[in-house]
């Protein structure tokens, strides 16, 4: 792993995929396929790219009975107890509505309601991970939302989903599971067929027809934070031990070859100490060739000559994952104003939230850190404001209101507010 | 305006605007030429499109003194109450972080901070409205974002923003003001330029054109939802009067011809006489060409045979603005699930929340108050999790998370909690 001194600023250039004009052509032609032909087009689409002739396309009671016999016990049990944790964190972000009253009699609040129905979109092969489920589905369910309809591409061999998937599904409270994927599946979640009727909100990552799709019903539904490749960045001085450092390092490179994994430290010797644990641990690695080329393309040890500037550096990155393996480590989090999810101290590892401990795993990537949150049960709940206006408050306010509105030009505005003073 | 028996379920058939395949090819094109151009880009579309030839891209200090004195000073002094009214009103929308700790010394929490920078788009032309400045600028300054950035085109005549606008721009503290509209402006706040640095989110209506941009750049930064043509629904018995309901409907009308006003009731009386009081007020009115062809287009009286068929079609409906003129109208209100803004009693007219009283008046439209809300102080917010495991936590579940990581295949996940126990 390359070693390089800290410059005063890093310069990161980012940009989205938009995709090539022709995925951008087969998509918009997908989604009006689907707009039009509903139920019929999902099957095709289905046939076409999945290679799995559908009779059904929802998963019927008897396969997710049969699913819980494929999983074993074990397993079940750690998925139930990851859910427990899950739910409790998020049963936290609940929020109430609230009143306020103004001395004139005048009250204002906002209501809290959840969304009635959403869709959580999970990708089909490899990246099928039950622990993305239960991360997707809990908020919604904690949220209150009635209707939680999952939609995957079926699998090749099998025509159906990964047993492990369906059991974490059914576990963490999904309604509907649909076996459809891809730009179809996307369509059929914003626009209603005759058999799924629309949802009000989709997540859940996808590969670039997904993205786009998602990009083009943005508005008919709302959509979560569009998803890039996984990065970590680790903050560390020289009481972190360097084979954790590197175990946590590898542990995002093995995602995928975009994946980044960066190591930001005031410590010469713990640099050039994960370099070579990065090195040793690599070659007993499974998924070895993938890990590797991640950390030779993205993988950078940053050489910070303060703590200071290590935690500027850390913010101009504003990674995904953030891990600070420092002496006060604490403190040093509180510098910190641009993380998906900050794990402090040496046994805040990755995987813990990954998987277990309860926050959710769903961050913003590519530097969207900046802007956008954790998914939460803020992202299935939605405020309405309320004004409760007194007459006293009229009285008094009727003429200013009215001329702002005059000054805008809108003459029925005014009107509306004066109308009020004349009544009996 | 005509009156309608509301049949059991309204059906609404939703979509949202794409753009042709034209306008879409301009809008990329606009986008990478900024991309590569920058600040000389903006220069030349500014004389392209807005016949304006900028020295300076920037709103100088001398400019919003000017403007100052072009108001009159009454004018001032209501946006300067109105100013107070909406910052009260979300400073009860702050959040405070928390955290939460587990008795194997866990603790787990989440961490609010600000966005750094954020864009305001204000459209050209007479929807270049101080109060949208306002809702849209209070709520970023509140979050405690510190560079709020105003783009809006040049007026031709003047070469400046009208006088209005940057008075309010100046009180709701606005750091920058941008002479630049359409596509352009929104690729300049997206990727930065030579003398604009980039910003974090980007909010404000606008035409086709900064819709699509504002799509387009999504993901590099965030945006708010891309609005619709206002709406309004007045929810109505025989208690409340014709001629107020009448006023109301209208306001909304006059924005544009395609603003929808609808009235539900139960009441056939008042059906009939608020279909004559648009009548009547509609002939008085200076926007009367816009508000009569809004009324005809989508306007509609639906008789609802109870409060509860009344209340269902309101659900349905998921109307951006509902006003709420009932025999107890609060408790009514609470089987409201699906509104932007709820008003609520007769002093409750649409315009007090359009200007004054201190909620928000950009709102979800179009249906989208099934999974949106008004602007809120959230929208310039984030948060990070926080995530500290104890030693206790980590011996007691490392091992179920690390069958959890190898029922993913992800080995090196596995690896890095085992690890944790290794040490010293």
């Amino acid at each position: 792993m390359r070693i390089e001194q800290l410059s005063s600023s890093i310069s990161i250039k980012r940009d989205i995929d938009q995709g090539t004009e022709e995925q951008r052509k087969v998509v918009t032609s997908i989604i009006s396929d689907v707009k039009t032909r509903g139920d019929q087009a999902l099957l095709d689409y289905t046939q076409k790219f999945d290679g799995v002739t559908l009779s059904n396309l929802f998963v019927t009671k008897e396969e997710i009975e049969e699913a819980y016999k494929l999983v074993d016990d074990e397993m079940i049990s750690i998925i139930k107890e990851a859910t427990d944790n899950i739910r409790e964190y998020h049963e936290l972000q609940r929020r109430e509505s609230w009143m306020m009253e103004r001395s004139d009699g005048t009250r204002l609040g906002q209501k809290i309601t959840s969304l009635d129905a959403v869709g959580l979109y999970v990708p089909g092969g490899t990246a099928a991970y039950p622990s993305s489920v239960l991360m997707n589905v809990i908020p919604a369910q904690v949220a209150g939302v009635e209707r939680i309809v999952l939609v995957s591409p079926p699998q090749r061999e099998t025509g159906m989903l990964p047993p492990a998937v369906l059991v974490a599904a059914d576990m963490a409270g999904v309604t509907e599971m649909v076996k459809v994927g891809g730009a179809q599946a996307i369509a059929a979640l914003a626009y209603g067929t005759e058999s799924i009727p629309p949802v009000d909100k989709i997540t859940g990552p996808g590969n670039i027809y997904v993205a786009l799709a998602k990009r083009e019903v943005f508005g008919m539904v709302d959509i979560d934070m569009i998803a890039g490749p996984s990065e970590i960045v680790v903050l560390a001085d020289e009481t972190a031990s360097a084979a954790e450092v590197a175990a946590d390092l590898l542990s995002q490179a093995e995602h995928d070859a975009l994946s980044s994994a960066v190591l930001v430290t005031t410590s010469k010797r713990l640099a050039e100490n994960v370099a070579e644990e990065v090195e040793a641990q690599l070659s007993t690695l499974p998924r070895e060739e993938i890990a590797r080329e991640s950390i030779e393309q993205n993988g950078v040890i940053y050489l910070a000559s303060s703590m200071q500037e290590a935690v500027q550096a850390v913010n101009s990155l504003a990674p995904e994952h953030l891990e600070i393996m420092t002496d006060d480590a604490e403190s040093i989090a509180e510098g910190i104003r641009h993380a998906g999810a900050i794990f402090i101290g040496r046994y805040s590892s990755e995987p813990v939230g990954d998987y277990f401990v309860g926050t959710n795993h769903v961050l913003p990537t590519n530097g969207t850190a900046r802007f956008s949150s954790p998914l939460s049960v803020d992202d299935f709940i939605k405020k309405s404001s309320i004004i409760i206006y007194s007459k006293e408050a009229m009285e008094q306010n009727a003429a200013k209101i009215a001329s702002f509105a005059r000054e805008e030009k809108l003459e029925a505005h005014a009107r509306a507010v004066e109308i009020r003073l004349k009544g009996e």
